[in-house]
């Protein structure tokens, strides 16, 4: 007999059925028990005669298997329910368990939820963050394949850091030095010159960054993307405001169960995302916040004004910041008059959860740009040799997977939207 | 003006369009020349006036922009060409092309096309390559969601190595000692055991072997798969085929134009891929190709030879061979009777394309079998932590993203399906 899904008994009533999954909770009641099974579609109570079916070595969370027959349930809220006819242990649990999973929230600090990960991906609420974030990876891609990108692997193992050496991780590569990627910005920017002209990159970013904290992390799944052929930044903020309705549109749509379960407080747009040059907000900030203490940059007291006033005014809890000063941003950033650069931080509810900006595409400049930042264009040749042939005008922008996950779903410390968390303290599991 | 693609320029006869692109070609004939600009889906002819407008300084590659009519093409094999109207640099070449790229094939070595690659990429035939690449990579993820899984990004920067730290990549992390993982294989099982059931990822992988062959590359990227609930192997080799008829399928149909450019020798399947035992398979090689130094395993002669007696016999270009031995297999393999296992090769047109079979799901088997294997259990604490609370029996596969591009397309060095090389020689670009 084949198996069926918990999702699919509805369809089954009368009929017997195979089913397997994890046990979930037990509930005795003189001689009958009430075993509650947990596959990845859901929950479904089966009923065991306990004078005919021995359940008294199975543990919670051990893997079981069940024969029976579906039958409407006697409980509310349920459908339908299992009448056991066979069970079988097909993983025994003989440890104790760091947790119970089968609650609503897990009552665990999380240290213990990050150590014990597999344990805790089986709380509902748990892996409803996850279901939420792989949505938001696959409308990345789907709705950037609409829009004519294609999709590139690039490196991780680098000679050429793309700060230029700092904050990097260090290989052993056979006989070299080489570093972890801090992000594919090189790569991408070369395949806009390849001719592939739009590309986008779902992969692993490496951050040597030893401060800890809720923000931040050491790996990190970035999204990516490089567009040949743009006028200027704001083809990118366009793009961008158009992707961002398209996650939300998908979370709503396909993640509705997930949404309603986690309480999402979901981020509203508006009639467009507001865009204001950093050096306006600065001014908001110290003439109706008088937060005087920001020169040319916010801090995140600053992040969190600035998208409150945006929030009262514009109704959005998005905005575009513009116009950052060229001290502040790569060199690779293009520069605009006045010291300014033609890049944007995208700012949702108080976090930024995007860099963006059009880059130079000139060889010359690009060089220029290097020694003025006190780089060596030598150590860049693979990435700057790109540019010599016919680079076109372009311009990106990355977004951190877990960050924008965690920031969506209200979520403080990032590590509860990370699979498996690689920070300071952290290299396993 | 809005920018239109060349694939579009068919529907804006007798219109003014603003195209861009590269400098594909040029050629003189006397007061006329002709352009041909190159953008990301095709070449166009553009017919421009010498008298009116100067085409001196602009050089093959460079990137431009036209403005222009339409029209009718008088040319065999084009539809529509440009009158130019008005013609822009956006970005100069400066440099001597280390080679043309303009040509049906590029002449050069493929170490110059590899150290060159965003040119290389701007050959039709170069750039036709990764275009069936990422139909083989979206294609993978597709079929998986259409059977249930779902998409995990698992971390690279590892304490525990896959198999017990041979051939591992070793990273400075903070003040630890860690590796780049050679597989997702721990992560993957782990994810089966966290009720997401069927899981699987794209993603790199590093592997730190020394020797410099056609068939590998220290970086790659590996296409991975794991389910629960299975009965045995079997069901993954099912599920198999089904993604490799599905792959073919889009291939056929999605890069009809690259698969005639390449002249693709389509891979047959057949009516169904055979399965054979290694056993017969090595008893085949001896009885009937004379072959008698294989003892347990196959060589790459012996992969060709049985790839040959497969074809002949069954039609088929694919063979899976079952049952390899224990020693030949890593830990966590599920052991079958007389010292073989639960385990798989599937072996495309004489080159192994994928490995896969049934893993241990016991704790206490797992365990042991570590220890038989000279492993310390206490070094895999993080992994076998995920077998003491309810690991549903289960199996995966992993296969070579560039490595199955290449043999699909019949290229002899993965190199050349690998969009930025990672060898023993090679960290640039």
């Amino acid at each position: 007999m084949n198996r069926t899904l918990v999702e699919n008994l509805n369809e089954n009533i009368g009929n017997q059925v195979r089913i397997q999954g994890w046990l979930h909770r037990v509930r005795k009641l003189g001689k009958i028990a009430f075993l509650f099974l947990r596959d990845r579609s859901g929950v479904v109570q089966c009923v065991v005669n306990t004078k005919e079916i021995d359940i008294k070595g199975v543990r919670v969370e051990s893997v079981i298997e069940i024969t029976g027959e579906v039958t409407e349930s006697g409980a509310k809220n349920e459908e339908v329910e299992i009448q056991v006819s066979n069970l079988m242990v097909l993983s025994q649990v003989n440890h104790e368990l760091p947790m119970e999973v089968n609650k609503e929230n897990i009552e665990a600090s999380l240290d213990v939820m990050i150590h014990n990960r597999v344990l805790s991906f089986r709380n509902r609420k748990v892996a409803a963050i996850f279901k939420i974030q792989e949505c938001i990876s696959k409308s990345f891609a789907e709705f950037l394949r609409g829009e004519g990108f294609k999709e590139i692997f690039t490196p991780k193992i680098v000679k050429e850091g793309t700060e230029g050496g700092t904050e990097l991780f260090e290989v052993k590569y056979f006989n070299e030095k080489a570093y972890l990627a801090q992000s594919p910005q090189f790569y991408k920017q070369m395949m806009v010159s390849s001719g592939f002209e739009r590309v986008f990159e779902i992969g692993h970013v490496y951050r040597a960054e030893s401060h800890d904290t809720k923000r931040h992390i050491n790996e990190f799944i970035s999204l990516d993307l490089e567009m040949g052929f743009i006028q200027d930044e704001y083809e990118i903020m366009e793009l961008e405001e158009r992707l961002i309705r398209y996650l939300i549109h998908n979370i709503c749509k396909q993640c509705k169960a997930e949404v309603e379960l986690l309480d999402v407080n979901v981020p509203i747009i508006g009639e467009e995302i507001p865009k204001m040059k950093l050096s306006e907000a600065i001014e908001i900030l110290k003439t109706q916040y008088n937060k005087t203490n920001l020169e040319r940059d916010l801090d995140p007291e600053g992040e969190k004004l600035i998208s409150e006033y945006v929030k009262e005014k514009y109704g959005s809890d998005f905005i575009f910041l513009t116009h950052y000063p060229q001290e502040k941003r790569p060199m690779y950033t293009m520069p605009a008059p006045n010291g300014e650069t033609k890049s944007f931080d995208l700012i949702f509810r108080g976090l930024e959860i995007t860099t963006g900006g059009q880059r130079i595409h000139s060889y010359e400049v690009l060089k220029e740009k290097m020694i003025e930042k006190g780089l060596n264009p030598e150590s860049f040749e693979g990435y700057l040799s790109a540019f010599k042939y016919g680079m076109p005008p372009h311009g990106g922008l990355a977004i951190g997977l877990e960050r924008i996950t965690a920031s969506f779903l209200g979520i403080e410390n990032v590590r509860e939207a990370t699979m498996f968390t690689r920070d300071k303290n952290r290299l396993m599991p």
